[in-house]
């Protein structure tokens, strides 16, 4: 009878211990460990992510939201390097061209947009890429479209030539902004109210992130995650993806420059 | 008429020389410069590749060509950085996947391959790539297509735990070879017959190439680049896509090993 008094009582402490106990999951990553909870804080098994308590995982989850714009003739390293950085660091992340057409990256990957310029949702980014920014640049819908995104748009961001098609929406005015190496005095002489920078890997003000060519872009989205979610967010991102030659120092910071 | 007589004389020099004379353009980087001409040598201006005489380019043209074997869930960055680097180089990039169905990489971007296994041309070089690698893995089908190619393969190329696919296909007995750095163990026991690395971008064996995880990809592209079409072309690759952070030493070239 007393054995029974015992279990009568301890079952249900197990139960409450094991339910309101404190319990760690990995920051959202977009991958199935997101829902894998941990008894004891470190970092996750499958993503190398630092784990937070599972109740602040749920607070993180309000996913940050990308659009991609892309269109024939897009330069694949620049979109696919940041495509790898903000998912891995649990960004919401969706493609949109013109159209809903197929279209085609580089000559060689043929890629169908998840949405047109009708009926893309809104995001909290907006990512440009370079390639044949001409295509974007010299279409006035699509650049009208970008504009009129603007009052809800919290951060550009353009790898590359993409900053011309910033440069085309009034984006760059009066800030310090880099692109492609070959493409520094064009783009000087498209935006002639920004400052153009060479020789860095992206240049933040704030609002508007531009980066150097193709591969810059890794680094530009890894300052991005850095700013928006912790460094050491980003740091776990960067040494799953093995990009172990990230130096945020390569980059400027001018966001909080008077 | 003297006057006559010296353009009779000057004008078929003048055609002569100019039909004839030492002509210079870009190593074939299939970009619209492979058709522009230069009279002098030095590096093009579009693409950065240095200028080699134009007859000469028209032998290099017989392209390289390169099979992305692709599926759902293949890791963007794990592909996407070696079809950078291979297309710059001037290889022939084309997608195959196990159909045509449109697939999805990352659970964010989706692909139209150009070719299913019925159909796909044999090319020279065979490139897998991580991610969810057990869909390819686990596919007897296709580990069976991927065998039915070895003899026409002159390179095979993965990239993370592509690895495994290569491992499942028995390419990988008797190599010394890398993967993800959070695979290293996994693999060893995958494939018992290899020797597992870590700590390293890439391994050459000579006709088999692996590499780390995700963006060590590139390093291992460019390694492969720079094996097939010359050093000076490797790094112009690597300096146009601005991957200034390209070092060959730190991969394992064993490609000349006893």
């Amino acid at each position: 009878m007393r054995y029974l008094l015992r279990l009568w009582f301890f079952i249900p402490c197990f139960v409450f211990t094991q339910v309101y106990a404190t319990r760690y999951a990995c920051t959202p990553c977009n991958y199935p460990c997101d829902t894998t909870t941990y008894e004891q804080p470190g970092v996750c098994k499958h993503c190398g992510m630092a784990l937070v308590e599972k109740n602040r995982q749920a607070s993180m989850d309000e996913k940050i939201t990308v659009c991609f714009y892309l269109y024939d003739g897009v330069e694949i390293l620049d979109f696919a390097g940041p495509m790898e950085v903000f998912s891995y660091a649990g960004f919401k992340v969706i493609t949109v061209a013109k159209t809903k057409a197929p279209l085609i990256s580089q000559g060689v990957l043929k890629i169908i947009p998840d949405y047109s310029i009708k009926d893309a949702p809104q995001t909290d980014i907006f990512a440009v890429f370079g390639g044949s920014d001409e295509v974007a640049t010299n279409d006035p819908e699509v650049i009208s479209w970008i504009k009129s995104r603007d009052s809800v748009t919290k951060n550009y961001f353009s790898v590359c030539t993409g900053a011309f098609i910033l440069g085309k929406a009034g984006l760059l005015d009066q800030l310090t902004v880099t692109t492609f190496h070959k493409s520094i005095t064009n783009l000087q002489k498209a935006v002639p109210k920004a400052k153009v920078l060479q020789n860095v890997r992206y240049v933040d003000n704030g609002r508007v992130i531009t980066t150097a060519g193709i591969s810059a872009g890794i680094d530009g989205a890894l300052h991005l995650v850095s700013k928006l979610k912790g460094k050491e967010v980003a740091e776990a991102v960067a040494k799953q993806i093995e990009y172990d030659k990230y130096l945020p120092e390569q980059g400027i910071d001018l966001s909080s420059a008077p």
